[in-house]
């Protein structure tokens, strides 16, 4: 008997404003602790026996267990940290305090991720209203660190191996409803390399009277960013595509069938005007699963007021992540970009690094991949959109897979859409979308209870 | 026989801290009415007959009258409004709080222009104790708008021709004293085009995650910038250079005998790590006379703070300056950068027009020009650098050329130095240089008392 699942998507809707309330922003390491004591809370509201994991110097991870009817276990990833909510003056209502208009909630981390968080701590409460037992053994690590690469997570998984060991993972999910209704499920993320680049090229700013003869940092700062893109997007630095690997057969046909809705919205949410070297359909699904990139997230120097002020730039930097696949490794691409920097004459521009992130996934074939994605379709009706590799990147399924050796997937348990301005002002969810991931995330649950320990 | 220079001294530097204590910061539109009346006072004081003269929608300019000995009319330039103040925590003690340290007075504006105000308005003083009339008839204007490059200065000095009209204007000056101990002397100043560039690529940040098929609004703008110069500073704008004059032979000599000491400042008050291109010497010095630039004041989009964040940047923005020598126009700039940013793809970046002057000067060969070589010579017993042309901007002598055919110079009645950190936090003059300007511009006004109308 199905539970009533307006109920249910009441009382995630209750937890979801109660986690969006916390300003937990952990890229200025704010209300992390008591953010961790919420989640803490809810979790053992739920049933699950719950500790801290904490890595050296960082957040603490809420980790909660709890047993069910068979030996299949089931691990459960979420984080409640969010990212910055600068501009703040673009939010039309404040940023932490969560506002329903037009069927949507407002508020950060509302898609990305506490509303996952939500669903899935509203089913399980609900599976447990209908039987004390859960189908299958959850395990659930909920981090605070994932907004700034995770830095302490490989730790914490190495350290506590045995709390975590799992038969398949459900890392943070994927849209639950795409707008033409179908779900979506990704089997991969990008790998990721952040850095800042400074460049100072005197000790204070002078008069630009100047620029005849003295050097400036901000003319330096867009010279070596110049050199390490061309205006397509294809990355300039040698050895950058080394190792870059093509689609399989499989994943072709998944990009081919995948259908236009990602792009569309994408599209339309963000006013965007052209696409990067005016690419589309297929070739746009390809890139965003194959295709590397270098992006600068910021560029700062100099005057930024009204009028204008004839300054030369003493000093500026950068904020530039690369998105990377297999096999190309961090180290390795901050190794070439230092080296080509160095070659183009561009030794005085430093380079920090901010944050390494390896690519990893779940091949297309496996079991667990085809389970999730049966169940997607029957629960919706539809088919699903299969993502290869999802574009962002999740720094944690690299640890997973490394200390755990555990296959996972983003299943469409998540209530956001690509038009849901994740990282960005007005970031909201779909309340429709709360009901599509609600009805995946319990029909999974049930499934699972007649999964095999040796099918994974 | 003289007058009690140390009194003078005194008197110069009481004026100057009352001026400094005005925050006039033109682009902000800060203070200039109160500022105004405050010079309005010290002018009418020094026994000026003053009003008040307006371009539509700007701040008043002063203007004062006073009838001399002989016939022969000087016109004296001068501004009341500053550079605003940013970075402010840079500051060692507030900006608009004129403070004495270590022989130095610092505070904004001190350098420029309020220091010569106070020297010319402290002689003055002097010379009127001394006898009633001055040497020859002074007519001076001290507008609120140089350092937005004077967008309303045109207007006033067509209106007002004839209350302007003079044999020889000193524009605002040139250092007092170099450290070599040289007082300097320049005879001209560069064009200027400045312009914000500005571009959109969508409606709002996105998740880096779209990095590989959606535009960015950080990348354009890199890209579109570095189009516009080379890495060694010669603008890459077709038809920049068209029309740009050599030195001429006697301009040539001038910048061999200049010395040093001004590169050398220049060098050691900013702690500049290397010349741009590594240029020294005579060639430095002839490209900040002769060399046009183009400079990027400011460039700010996408994240600056702590950590980092993973966007996309929707719109980003830059203050770019361009500075000009005949026969280059700020219009005909305008067009060819408008042009090549069409021609290399860049027609979404929005060319926005902050202010434009064009390069004007006086002939190295005028009797004005040797009157105030050989008088600069005699007060100081130093031969004079003599700068062709000084590598900033004064927008308002092509508007005396225009209108009045007034030929000027930049005397060494000025207190700043190249080490002044002018436009910069911790803007000060040396006091030692406040004697050697107010020992200049008395011996000027004496010789003056001599010169003939038909000289000019």
């Amino acid at each position: 008997m199905e539970p009533d699942f307006a109920r249910v998507e009441d009382e995630a809707l209750r937890i979801l404003e109660t986690l969006c309330r916390q300003p937990s922003v952990s890229a200025e390491a704010r209300a992390l602790d008591e953010t961790a004591e919420v989640v803490d809370e809810f979790l053992s509201d739920a049933g699950f026996e719950t500790q801290r994991l904490r890595g050296e110097g960082g957040p603490a991870a809420v980790y909660g267990e709890r047993e069910g009817r068979s030996e299949y276990t089931l691990l459960l990833y979420n984080h409640y940290d969010v990212q910055p909510v600068d501009p703040l003056d673009l939010w039309q209502s404040p940023p932490f305090e969560p506002t329903i208009r037009d069927g949507k909630l407002f508020g950060r981390g509302t898609a990305d991720n506490k509303g996952e968080l939500a669903v899935r701590l509203a089913v399980i409460r609900a599976l447990r209203e209908q039987d004390d037992e859960l189908p299958c053994r959850v395990r659930w690590i909920i981090e605070g660190e994932e907004e700034v690469l995770s830095p302490h997570f490989d730790e914490i998984v190495r350290v506590n191996a045995d709390l975590l060991r799992a038969d398949a993972c459900l890392w943070e999910g994927a849209p639950a409803r795409l707008t033409d209704g179908r779900p979506s499920v990704g089997l991969g993320f990008k790998g990721a390399l952040s850095v800042r680049l400074e460049v100072r090229v005197m000790d204070s700013d002078s008069h630009s009277a100047l620029a005849a003869v003295a050097p400036s940092a901000s003319w330096r700062l867009i010279h070596a960013l110049a050199s390490l893109r061309a205006r397509d997007g294809h990355v300039l630095i040698p050895g950058f595509y080394d190792g870059v690997q093509s689609p399989t057969r499989a994943e072709e046909e998944a990009i081919a069938e995948q259908g236009d809705a990602m792009e569309e919205q994408a599209r339309a949410t963000h006013g965007i005007r052209a696409s990067l070297d005016n690419v589309m359909g297929a070739a746009y699904r390809e890139r965003i699963s194959f295709a590397p990139t270098a992006n600068v997230a910021g560029i700062h120097g100099g005057y930024d007021g009204p009028g204008m002020k004839t300054v030369l730039v003493a000093a500026a930097r950068a904020w530039v992540d690369f998105r990377l696949v297999p096999d190309q490794h961090p180290e390795r691409i901050l190794e070439l970009l230092r080296r080509h920097l160095e070659r183009e004459g561009f030794g005085d521009v430093e380079v920090s690094v901010l944050g390494t992130c390896e690519a990893a996934g779940t091949p297309i074939e496996h079991p667990f991949v085809r389970r999730v994605i049966r169940v997607a379709e029957e629960a919706s009706g539809e088919p699903a959109a299969v993502v290869p590799r999802i574009g962002g990147s999740l720094p944690i399924i690299a640890s997973l897979e490394r200390h755990l050796g555990v296959p996972g997937l983003s299943a469409p348990d998540n209530p956001f859409s690509f038009g849901s301005l994740v990282h960005a002002p007005n970031e909201h969810i779909h309340l429709d979308d709360l009901r599509a991931a609600i009805r995946f995330a319990y029909a999974l649950f049930h499934d699972l209870g007649t999964a095999q320990r040796e099918e994974a």
